[in-house]
């Protein structure tokens, strides 16, 4: 499927206890960017749900999803309606006492494309989430769908380069990540700044080092610990910001993405024609002692 | 070797055909920043020229330099004298019809401590460097020297997380790129831009991924069809802008680098703790058909 360009929204929210109360909140804001004329819309991290891994609690796994389920078909349903494509996150119940951080990519008929079991975990003061998900095991793969081959990572993923270039070999026409990143508020503002900027900064880079537009989403509010930062952005094939949320606003972010500037960066970056692939082995080391 | 700071000076200047003069003029450029009290100062990419590179005459290889030799020994003269870490770069002759991009690292007693031969070499309209340089054979391996070890990478090689992630893997202490890169003045302003900002954001991301200092150092100057577009820079472990020069002037830039940075930060941002490298082993693909 070759699109010249492509109209997409990343919905930024803030979240409550309620997970109907979050899931018709979003259904309502997937409407709204359908109307816009969005073909694919993105959905931020665990959107169904509070930030629950700011504490370990074993109650917390009743949260999770199988797929298919209610709230799967929920959206599903929705998609299908709007034609749209659209990205949500889950956090998947895959057998007893086996999770993951789960995207999940919905083609515009409505049909599940595919998932992405989110590769790199955290656990960090108030992200404990190595208490919560297993690695995923299902590797750094596009999702096909009707309007491209969507490289969906998720958070974490977005501090690592090896999880975009991976996706990029295997054939990528967009990086998506869902996200939820806050503040500490203990932090000072200097210290603020700087995070959010190389948050910025580095998913910026892969744009740059791949050559593929880059839709990251991010989560609003405060909720416990975590002043969740938002600033959900879409940037070009060169890194350049095409649109940016701020760091309060509940936001429907409309960008237009030029399908073709990929083909017309790497003809002037050719990057991909000079790896040098003979001396890249030592990246699958932990350290070299 | 372990500091808790150290300070730099970055030698941004201009070239002209006679390589005496080259010579001669960032000599007293590099006693001004030894005055200053920089510990390390790091040249641009063949300052010892014009960049040659754009295009293919077969009689500048003339202008290679065996190591070591006269040119060499001035520099490491200098740096034993002035009692400094000093970077130079050079065209490298390594025998008849064999050259290299080649950064030499002298260590403060003017002994030479390293060299690392660009490892990705670019060819584009204006930058023919595959028709002078053979790519590395060095692999991407810091330089031990008194003031910690240094992660020289060329260039070109600013564009690879690769070349930044395997220089990290070996224990680099900061990553140091001499360049010669400018505008197209047939480019319109925004697309000036853009690749300017693409160029910065990229070698900002490695100190973000790596939690590494970064150091950048570029030339000024119009010479043929390039406008070289200074903006050297210093950034810290966290992709924060320390100090940065302009697109137009000579400049020593001084900056202090806060050598405590990496402990601290991965601490906070354990990236290293969590690669996938069960899951890397296709980075040694040139592309997953």
């Amino acid at each position: 499927m070759k699109l010249e360009s492509l109209k997409v929204a990343l919905i930024q929210q803030s979240c409550e206890e309620d997970k109907n109360k979050n899931i018709k909140k979003t259904c309502e804001l997937i409407k709204e960017a359908a109307i816009s004329g969005a073909k694919l819309v993105a959905l931020q991290e665990l959107h169904t749900s509070l930030y629950f891994c700011q504490n370990e609690i074993i109650q917390n796994f009743d949260l999770a999803d199988e797929i298919p389920n209610n709230t799967t078909n929920i959206f599903c349903n929705i998609a299908k309606e709007l034609k749209i494509v659209l990205i949500i996150s889950l956090f998947e119940k895959r057998t007893k006492g086996l999770y993951h951080n789960t995207a999940l990519v919905i083609d515009s008929d409505g049909s599940i494309a595919g998932k992405y079991r989110k590769m790199h975990i955290p656990d960090d003061p108030a992200f404990y989430e190595k208490f919560y998900f297993t690695e995923g095991d299902l590797g750094f793969k596009p999702i096909k769908t009707s309007i491209g081959n969507l490289g969906v990572l998720v958070c974490w993923d977005q501090w690592f380069p090896e999880a975009a270039r991976l996706m990029t070999l295997n054939n990528a026409d967009i990086l998506i990540y869902p996200t939820a990143i806050g503040w500490d508020p203990s932090d000072n503002d200097k210290e603020k700044e700087r995070q959010k900027e190389a948050w910025i900064t580095i998913q910026r880079s892969h744009a740059i080092a791949n050559a593929l537009p880059v839709l990251s989403i991010n989560r609003v509010g405060f909720e416990g610990d975590i002043d969740f930062w938002g600033h959900s952005f879409a940037c070009g094939c060169q890194g350049q910001i095409i649109k940016m949320a701020d760091s309060k606003k509940e936001e429907i972010l409309i960008a237009d993405l030029d399908m073709t500037e990929t083909e017309k960066i790497r003809r002037i970056w050719p990057f991909l024609r000079d790896r040098r692939i003979d001396n890249y082995k030592d990246l699958t080391k932990r350290f070299i002692d």
